[in-house]
């Protein structure tokens, strides 16, 4: 079980934070640290160990919770932080750690109010440093959430599925079936499909506008399978590429290149976003590139680490990372160009294959 | 605009929770109060008007503000709440009211600083309050949601799509984009198809299981329409029911329908859910009768008012609730029955249309 590792690595944490135990309250790191996925929980991971640990969720899930979570006994209740707060001087917590990162300010009143005499200590992104660095079950998941994007994407321009008179909607709709047709339990997010000017909107969502031989098409999409989601955009050309199509296209790829080429242990997020900024602003286009160079992905479609101008800290191997620099041009037309890659000691795993050359389609 | 008539409302509440401002972090009361529907932003609502309003988003989103939102000035910044926190001081706000039910504990502590003199002040659940009573462009948007959620069952039903051998989620999909089809932007929810066993566990998420001639086959499911979410629960038979198929189900058809009758302005919601329950517990089965009895919905598919036993508050007219109670008996199969509808001073309105008897398909 996986589970029972993570929990081990999160109690290495806790005396760093101060404290004996974790109250795990974001939904995300509850399933990570033990694999339950309904829609409400908490679990106190304790320093101690399993025994001493408690997962909660509601009447609803309780068939669910003893499915999925064998090992750790759960206390069924609605409310379940305060639930667990409220247990915490039983289970022998002497300084009950809290994600000061998602508690919100009225959650923490009332988790005081249930904690009686245990001190609550601020203990933010403790599960999320961990989750940034994927296992190897993580990375299997993600090198199939990834491989169904590829695949539905093949098949669509295969069977002729981008093409003019289609409107954007048909098209994202058309793709987001081929994954679930390869497995996908559904889109990992909204998919932007953008044709035309609408591309140059960097998230812009599916209308009816129909696609027109010329446009620039834009498709940023992914797989969910297992929970982990996969993330790839794609800038196309439907028939031949005008000249400016295909500067900015190459534009956007050297930039994208380097950006890769900069994913090694060790690297600091700001300058692995530099890396791939400095090829956009030499070519005069700085102020058209106007977000992050990309975002871990995992569990949910953006996590740590945050790769951009304004994020912090450094990457590590085993972090699973998007690089997705874009130029957009109001009014006339975008490109962006996404893969999702692992951090490794020698050069980056691409998790994501389909060609990055510019296809007319 | 609506937009302008609910932030007049929200300003209206401003002085009795002792602000002449409000920090909107949340993304929905972003979207209700302005039209906004990009994934990061942050909106400052002061009591003077939208001349010393604001809203922020970031660099992805510079051309949909514009177009969204053409009554507000746009800041253009990534950390939305911190930028407008910031700029408190020069739109004269005195006392800036925050969300203390969505600001984190660490999201509360970079605000104070960055408003630099200008106090902070809890402010919970005030656009929340708002939302609860739809206005009438809500209830139409409502309406066309749970009308595609009404067709694509009826056509699932018509095209012989509920039938042995097809699996729990080839069924789901089918309905799903039976939905899409009739309008929806996708589903409201990860749509709940449990057939046999499975249908007694509340939230079951679709499986390979097949289903089988004499399962009971619990669909739980709903369309996004314009951002708006329906929600609707049948419960049918695989061929003719079984005797015990049958009783449970007139039991809950019962429990439903005294649910509905008690949907009364001034209700309190505890004695609306207790108006359910007690015809399952004089049944016996109150404690198979796992979870509330319903909720609001709007633009969340779970957003206030709850209505159980544990709920504070009562009905209003124009409120928007659902009334499904359930009966799961663990290993063998469950009931659940749901309708949304439009609390009014006279009769409740039914905004799904499916008949409520037990079908044998």
């Amino acid at each position: 079980m996986p589970f029972t590792a993570r929990r081990a690595a999160l109690r290495a944490l806790l005396p760093g934070a101060g404290v004996d135990a974790l109250l795990v309250t974001d939904l995300v790191n509850v399933r990570y640290l033990s694999g339950f996925t309904g829609s409400n929980a908490a679990l106190l991971v304790h320093a101690d160990g399993d025994d001493r640990s408690r997962i909660c969720t509601d009447g609803r899930y309780a068939t669910q919770v003893a499915a999925e979570v064998p090992d750790l006994a759960a206390v069924i209740e609605r409310a379940c932080a305060v639930e667990l707060a409220k247990r915490a001087a039983k289970l022998s917590v002497e300084r009950l750690g809290f994600e000061s990162d998602v508690v919100t300010v009225d959650g923490y009143e009332a988790l005081v109010e249930a904690a009686g005499g245990v001190p609550l200590v601020r203990a933010p992104g403790l599960v999320q440093r961990l989750r940034a660095v994927k296992d190897a079950a993580e990375v299997e998941a993600l090198r199939r959430a990834c491989s169904v994007g590829d695949a539905a994407l093949a098949e669509l321009l295969e069977a002729g599925g981008l093409r003019p008179g289609r409107t954007e909607r048909e098209v994202a709709l058309d793709l987001e079936n081929r994954m679930r047709a390869h497995g996908a339990d559904g889109p990992a997010f909204p998919t932007i499909l953008a044709a035309g000017a609408n591309s140059a909107v960097p998230h812009h969502r599916p209308t009816d506008a129909q696609l027109q031989r010329g446009d620039l098409v834009k498709i940023d999409f992914g797989a969910l399978v297992d929970g982990y989601h996969s993330d790839m955009t794609r800038t196309l050309v439907l028939g031949p590429a005008a000249d400016w199509q295909r500067e900015l296209h190459a534009l956007v790829a050297e930039a994208q290149a380097a950006g890769r080429a900069a994913l090694v242990p060790g690297a600091e997020v700001t300058r692995v976003d530099a890396a791939a900024r400095d090829v956009v602003e030499r070519a005069g286009r700085g102020d058209q590139f106007v977000h992050g160079l990309g975002h871990g992905v995992g569990l949910q479609i953006h996590e740590a680490p945050y790769v951009g101008r304004t994020g912090t800290g450094s990457l590590a191997a085993g972090m699973v990372v998007t690089v997705e620099p874009g130029v957009y041009l109001e009014g006339k037309g975008g490109v962006r160009i996404e893969d999702t890659l692992v951090v490794r000691h020698a050069d980056p795993e691409l998790l994501t294959h389909t060609t990055r050359e510019l296809l007319e389609v």
